[in-house]
């Protein structure tokens, strides 16, 4: 679990190699390392300069505010929709990638060390971005870097970047945050992103429920810790009970790699699927969201429903994940 | 098979998203799925195009005519040469490219659609090259995509930015393709260019001759077509009897994995083998085609004959690439 | 082996597609593919480049001399870290890259031979980058080039761009290269690195001293080498003996791939740690260098020191690879 790394507490950057402007803005050379680092306010700035992201994209396209950046964009894991979207994100801001996907069979497959390979790339890179298996290396990584990293999923552990384009999503989508009930389907047991965007949430005024196979429940960690900061949570049997309520249903794929055993498999993978008929009991004025990849979670006759939110989702995620570049290389 | 999609038939894109220009050209937005959407009018705009882009290129090297602009490289099936031929032609435009080459093992191999894939990358893109071992593939992308995409291979069905380089080689080359007499030899039946040049060539007054191993001829759909056509079209049992009035001899490798049985490749593979022998019997003014990679189908000693086109081949490639970008983004 | 290609035999380049600038600068068009091809005043000619070039990342971080040309980095094995520092001075420089990292499951996998994959790319770059496992490679491709081509490790052959930044390296730690005692520690037959760094160190008075186990020495044609240019050179029993008159520590893996017999590799692999015991004894103003990866032979505890050179090694790399990217590229 990554330790928690207060907004305010960014570390000072060595001077040594001074790329770029060093313009004093508030997440200057900041790590994004967990969800729990962002507190409401961090996460409002985050919505303006994604809405201006937003807002630059549709008018001009490019432009040239991380001209001469680089990203690293190192990938331990194949996440095509993760890497395209940082990759996208640069260079619709006129920066430049160094994409790192094979690690498997480079020289990290001879034995290096992840702090060595992360002072290796800083050497060429302005900002790192990092997919590992292992919990905690995204905190790791940035022990030793003296160029920002940037968490795009560290195994069952955190996937921050996620999580804020999903909020990002909403509060687009639907106008606010605050006042909006939220049910989170399918497994949410292994799901990492429901349990970071749950974290997120708490930072605002929701309700949440919980609908999932009883061997594939909210953790009792993160339901604990909202507990703590007072968001009304319950735990629903089926979709049904809750869905007239609902203003954002978010359904995770149940993914068969986190089975010990297929037969368990088998039995869930089917037990969670939105189809048109289902939403025919939903609010007019909700949305449908996923993570994506599906895999037969949510019926492809629902894409063409306006409530299905989940493609414009990836779009915000360019968003997002532009503002978060621009934020840590002092450019917004 | 890939549906018929007249050059007059694009589809208006969504209003959405609004990447850069939307001056009215005749390609913009438009997919290429199929040589059979080209018309010769169409032909004879892509050379023009294609002229300017070499002349260019040879002038100036690079130029930012596409600079802002995104394309996403989608090859689920592995080839250097048509890949770094897109991403080269980008590049020498000004444009950037998201590369995603190991699609076997990322989110795609989690099971994820075709659609899905596609809806998720022009989230990030302004347009699409895809390479695709299933036929249609390109087509039922085109379906769901906003943003133009262009057919780079998918599977035995089309290739026509091969083809088209291919015909521009010959128009560059010879400096017509009307009155020329093409003959195709080596594996004609799975050789998915020699079908896709026979479909353009028939836009134009030629005569065809086949020379290929019994049991690898042309395929009676694309005999029927052209003789539809009225292209006068022979059969020939070998190539001595047909190289001196040959203008253009487009040579095909014989793959190996098109075949079920192994012992039938080796009798055939080496039946087709161009020498500097075999030229002789050659006119002085005709162009050896092949559209690479060989392997001992041409001697390495014909490559110093000005009659040997297949290198210049991949740099006509570029030059078309760069025409076909330019212009469904609406930039020529 | 590669060949001797003397600094004043660079080729003449084909007319054929001028991009960019044609002034006359003394490596315009050059290969870089050997160490043998650099005197003394190539060498600080090179040096005079890469620190203009460390001022330039360190003022503005990116500049745009190579805007608008493209680096194909065509990589048969791995090398994230070679491919990476390739990548980020194309980028620091404002060009573009090619990025071939996928060639054994590509059209080269098909059975292309290198000099037809070489022909192909040089039709959408400007200059090629090529790692390749077999001795001599690199060689041949700039035999059929009409492109630059740099050698980026050709087997057990040739590394001359990583001799370049470790020379470039003990130059700007250091001040200077005359007068030093170098110390290489370590695996001295296989590593390649030692091999060639050796014979650029030839060019200035230097003293070395070699320390390796006994089935691992520097091969004799390098010593012969050497000696024959006047090198005073020693074989050391341990480091213990050589490391208070020793200037730069060069640490070298004993790469587990190199030996046949696994036990052998277990006997030796410990025998060469470099812990902060071990530089008790050093000098005050020396370096400890390494390739990298490392994998054990330094502790991470000497990290800290400021003598650990490693990690600016890198740096310099990227420095040297811009300059020698300039260079051939007639832009220095």
């Amino acid at each position: 679990m990554a330790t928690f790394v207060p907004a305010t507490d960014r570390r000072v950057r060595s001077p040594h190699l001074p790329f770029g402007d060093r313009r004093e803005t508030p997440y200057y050379g900041m790590d994004i390392l967990s969800v729990l680092q962002f507190r409401r306010e961090d996460l409002e700035y985050i919505f303006g300069v994604a809405k201006e992201m937003r807002s630059m994209v549709e008018r001009v396209g490019t432009f040239d505010l991380l001209k001469g950046k680089i990203l690293a964009n190192l990938f331990y894991e194949p996440s095509t929709r993760t890497s395209s979207s940082f990759l996208a994100a640069m260079e619709r801001m006129g920066g430049s990638v160094i994409p790192i996907n094979e690690v498997t069979y480079s020289s990290v497959a001879k034995g290096e060390s992840l702090p060595d390979t992360i002072r290796t790339l800083q050497a060429y890179a302005d900002v790192i971005v990092l997919r590992h298996p292992e919990v905690g290396s995204a905190q790791l990584a940035a022990q030793y870097a003296s160029k920002p990293i940037i968490n795009a999923g560290d195994g069952v552990g955190e996937h921050p970047t996620q999580a804020l384009l999903d909020l990002f999503t909403i509060e687009e989508e639907l106008g606010r945050v605050d006042g909006l009930t939220v049910t989170m389907l399918g497994d949410l047991k292994y799901g990492r992103t429901v349990h970071s965007l749950a974290r997120l949430l708490a930072s605002f005024e929701v309700r949440i429920n919980y609908v999932s196979p009883e061997i594939l429940p909210m953790p009792e960690e993160v339901v604990g810790e909202l507990e703590h900061r007072g968001i009304p949570q319950a735990r629903a049997a089926s979709l049904e009970a809750v869905l007239p309520e609902t203003d954002v249903l978010y359904v995770t794929r149940v993914q068969k790699e986190r089975f010990q055993d297929l037969e368990q498999y088998e039995q869930v993978k089917g037990a969670y699927v939105i189809t048109p008929e289902t939403l025919r009991r939903a609010k007019d004025e909700m949305i449908v969201m996923h993570p994506f990849p599906r895999v037969g979670e949510i019926s492809t006759e629902v894409d063409a429903d306006p409530r299905a939110a989940y493609f414009r989702q990836m779009e915000y995620g360019l968003y997002v994940r532009m503002a978060l570049l621009a934020m840590v290389l002092g450019k917004a």
